[in-house]
């Protein structure tokens, strides 16, 4: 049976993400998933992610390690309690800060590991640290604060929106 | 006459890139000019690219920053030496870091302002604060620490691809 990524757990109603949700055709799509006490996304940039001509884009290297982070807070917190990421109660996190530093360009013509590891969980605020691999190679790394938010609270900020 | 936005002036060999090349017709295309002593990129996200539903992807946020402040940076060095972009030598910039702040949900229905200030030119690093505003209210802030590069060290990585 083929393992089911973090990404797939998440409602529909939270599935839109441009970055990971499984529902919108235009967006990555990112899958992340447990590898040991990592989390593993794996990406292959299109073509035209380019930052020069060969490289890939840092904004889209920021975009991976945001979702990846995310999701693995939510990972780790299921974790945490030992349960399956579709029972309830819900955890739901948005992140609140992302910080990346770029070592070095990272070739566009490769399949892209993202690697978290989980430094930190404080209540509602899970701390990853994430590295992005080319080729062996770790050419950029990150760290991500993800809040974690009631579901009632994502809820409530869409409905602020459909009621315009 | 209309106002040459700082991506206008890139070689076609840098505007490829995905978040303000020019020439990359799946990119952001960002523009990125002057306000005072400000510079303001204005940029309204398609409807795919959401978080949740009705807000902003922070990926996208992340982008925009990151290549408004490269633009700034760049920007910055020749405004400070009174000199046209298209004059030499030239002034190339890459991301060192990228450091974001979400303070709260990003609304996708209006057209975003990106703007920067130069925080501080230390010899090859410029490091640039960035808010994003929406609606009138700064939604997220970033910083950002841009390097400069020599034109040989661009065509040197772009060559050892091209070798491949």
């Amino acid at each position: 049976m083929a393992v089911k990524a973090f990404q797939d757990y998440y409602p529909d109603h939270l599935s839109h993400c441009y970055g990971c949700g499984k529902l919108n055709e235009h967006g990555y799509q990112i899958k992340t998933v447990w590898d040991g006490d990592e989390t593993l996304t794996t990406f292959t940039p299109k073509h035209y992610h380019t930052a020069v001509p060969g490289f890939v884009y840092g904004g889209l290297l920021a975009s991976l390690i945001d979702c990846h982070a995310t999701g693995s807070a939510a990972g780790a917190m299921y974790r945490k309690e030992n349960r399956e990421m579709n029972t309830e109660p819900s955890f739901r996190f948005l992140t609140g800060s992302l910080n990346v530093k770029y070592l070095k360009p990272t070739p566009i013509d490769c399949t892209l590991q993202i690697r978290g590891r989980i430094k930190e969980i404080d209540g509602k605020k899970v701390t990853i640290d994430v590295d992005v691999i080319a080729n062996g190679v770790i050419t950029v790394k990150g760290e991500v604060v993800a809040v974690q938010v009631p579901d009632k609270y994502i809820e409530d900020i869409m409905k602020s929106v459909a009621q315009k």
